[in-house]
């Protein structure tokens, strides 16, 4: 999966500024900075595990005490602030006061960010000591964006980011994104964190309306081990700036502004997937011809979530044994024996039992950057999609490694 | 983990018998036969995948017939007769006929068992080729018990079996079993089979329920990957040789009936574990403190099925913030400022904050054989405990491999 070009044109009235303040120790950019220039609406969704890390905590507190108007993000690399006791929740607001200070807002209106190692104390005086020059730095050159992109990496290969537009009463909207995937640090777990900014004007209500919404389809579709972070986070800004009048729910503004947000969001999901640990290849997984959504989702969810069915993608092995006993054991009934699978766009199995097919033509499509795998259950007319990557040697490496 | 001292005395009254009728390519046993010299009250627990290989329904099929009194078991390794299209339970069928009639018993007195590749058609005719000579090589010896344990391994690394004796009325009652843990063939996936044979006398009814319960606390309180079979099976025979009085239900001769399988049937289940596919060790996962079992077992099987965790013990790296994530992430309701984690008997967590320990005697420590973890959610008095392995690139590797 190449990565998509830098984006030419980002959204109006937004600054980035990134900065190394010493959190990682090979001296990488580690602090980044993103403000609008007027109050924006602002959305988020966050990470559903019971165990939420501190800055978790406080930008849902920001988000209710702004009344979904807020003007900044700051996100740090390097340290997760969680699970370090009530430190945790003194370093996020020591964080959001200084930011605040030096932009001439209120605290409240500063999101707080962080991913990397748990259960460590965040060196909060590193942060706060950076925060003049990183305030100062701000520009809205796709430089700075790119910065901001870098600065919020972990263990990620690459940066990630998207961008698109939309037409409103006329006039372009701009919305940017990008996005850190799954990253294992001391003791490490997974965190994915997104950060998005539109020059659209949008309600807050609504604004967080279609982002449940987009994110539903996006990033809750992706999946790289199955495990959930204590810190992962979605924000998305939308000040304004672009001066076109302000969008209605429902509206074909509406529509065209969440299909923009779609394509920005999942194109930053299937980064993550692509540039899951030790993966070499996207596999994408589609169950139709079911009876609800729901039934659709979870059977796509426990295929893309099976070691058994990880490996063999890992292997280019044609395996749909695997793919069928995966979804007979997620919960959801169905009658094998109408049942239709196609891997690599090769029909290999109908009516309880495998058809006849190239092997090694087919183990040649499997090694492609994109594997489709297409499950029919013949009940009904619902689907889902689910994207997930092979599960290889170097997974475990990565992740079995004794920290030194 | 040491494989257990072959059984020096077996239940009375059974035969058992092995032979290569041609399954496996490389010639090793592949048949077994397990025969009660009398009619026997039988019990089965199967798996509950909605893909089930024909040997599972027709096991379900004779049970009912039989009102759960039958005699044997014929088990074959090398092909799952699973996704073949009906020629599944034809093969099936002529087995337990060709069985029947060279035993002089019914069809119906007869399981079938398959395990090894799906998808492809069983070669029934080598099978019912075998039988005469099967069928008279039937000893009680201990030396038949080891060859039948053999002849159902399909990738295991060793057989595994276990014994136990209990006292019914002042005599002794003997319970023998083996089994075979995850094996993965074209187009591969786990298979679980465990046989079980005891000449205590019990009605049908009563072992039903006894397997039942049994089964709940030692085979299905193990986990290698997550993925469950289409012919899982566990089967018990019990001939009343030993001469006793029949086990009456919540008699304290029941108790000790109860506590011997279990023992046999936990030791095999844990060397299930203990040869799980690339396995270096096996983890021990006890959530205490609960509200109640069920969410006690829930928290435990979402540790117990965390590729995070997982390749951490690969590593033997005491990570607890992927246990507690892991914990977070069950969708069951606890206070994590109030968990307490033990990894390998060392306080790693406690109130919201990680404890200071030492981390290469930790890290030493989960190097052993098994490694006990214990998560006490302080909230009430259930708890539940479930058995892994850890995840290594040897299981990747294993299961990756294009098939040839």
């Amino acid at each position: 999966m190449r990565p998509p070009q830098p984006p030419a044109v980002l959204p109006r009235g937004f600054r980035f500024a990134a900065t190394a303040c010493g959190l990682k120790k090979t001296g990488a950019l580690d602090l980044g900075m993103l403000v609008s220039d007027e109050p924006a609406s602002a959305a988020a969704v966050f990470t559903t595990n019971l165990v939420q890390a501190a800055p978790v905590v406080l930008c849902r507190e920001h988000l209710r005490k702004a009344k979904g108007r807020l003007r900044a993000v700051v996100a740090n690399s390097g340290n997760a602030n969680c699970s370090v006791g009530p430190a945790g929740m003194t370093a996020a607001r020591a964080t959001a006061v200084r930011a605040a200070a030096e932009l001439g807002i209120a605290p409240q209106e500063v999101f707080v960010c962080s991913t990397g190692v748990i259960g460590v104390p965040l060196p909060a005086e590193r942060i706060l000591a950076a925060m003049p020059r990183l305030a100062r730095a701000g520009r809205g050159s796709t430089r700075s964006f790119l910065e901001f992109a870098h600065a919020i990496l972990t263990t990620d290969t690459r940066p990630k980011w998207a961008a698109a537009t939309c037409r409103v009463g006329g006039k372009t909207v701009r919305i940017a994104g990008c996005t850190k995937g799954a990253g294992m640090i001391h003791p490490r777990m997974a965190t994915m964190l997104a950060f998005l900014a539109t020059d659209a004007a949008i309600a807050p209500g609504l604004l967080q309306r279609t982002l449940a919404d987009v994110s539903k389809r996006t990033f809750n579709t992706i999946t790289v081990d199955g495990d959930s972070s204590t810190n992962d986070t979605v924000i998305i800004l939308a000040n304004g700036a672009s001066g076109t009048r302000k969008i209605a729910r429902d509206s074909a503004a509406h529509r065209g502004f969440a299909a923009a947000l779609e394509k920005v969001c999942h194109s930053l999901a299937l980064q993550i997937v692509a540039d899951g640990e030790g993966a070499q290849r996207v596999i994408e997984i589609e169950v139709r011809g079911a009876g609800t959504e729901a039934a659709a989702r979870r059977i796509a969810e426990t295929i893309a979530t099976s070691p058994l069915v990880k490996t063999a993608f890992a292997g280019g092995d044609p395996n749909w044994g695997r793919i069928l006993a995966a979804a007979g054991r997620a919960g959801v009934k169905f009658d094998p024996d109408e049942t239709y699978i196609e891997m690599a766009k090769i029909p290999v199995y109908r009516r309880g039992r495998a058809l006849p097919f190239d092997e090694n033509a087919a183990h040649r499509r499997m090694l492609a950057d994109t594997v489709p795998i297409v499950v029919d259950l013949k009940e009904g007319y619902a689907k889902a999609r689910v994207w997930t990557c092979d599960f290889t040697a170097e997974y475990v490496r990565i992740n079995a490694s004794y920290r030194t």
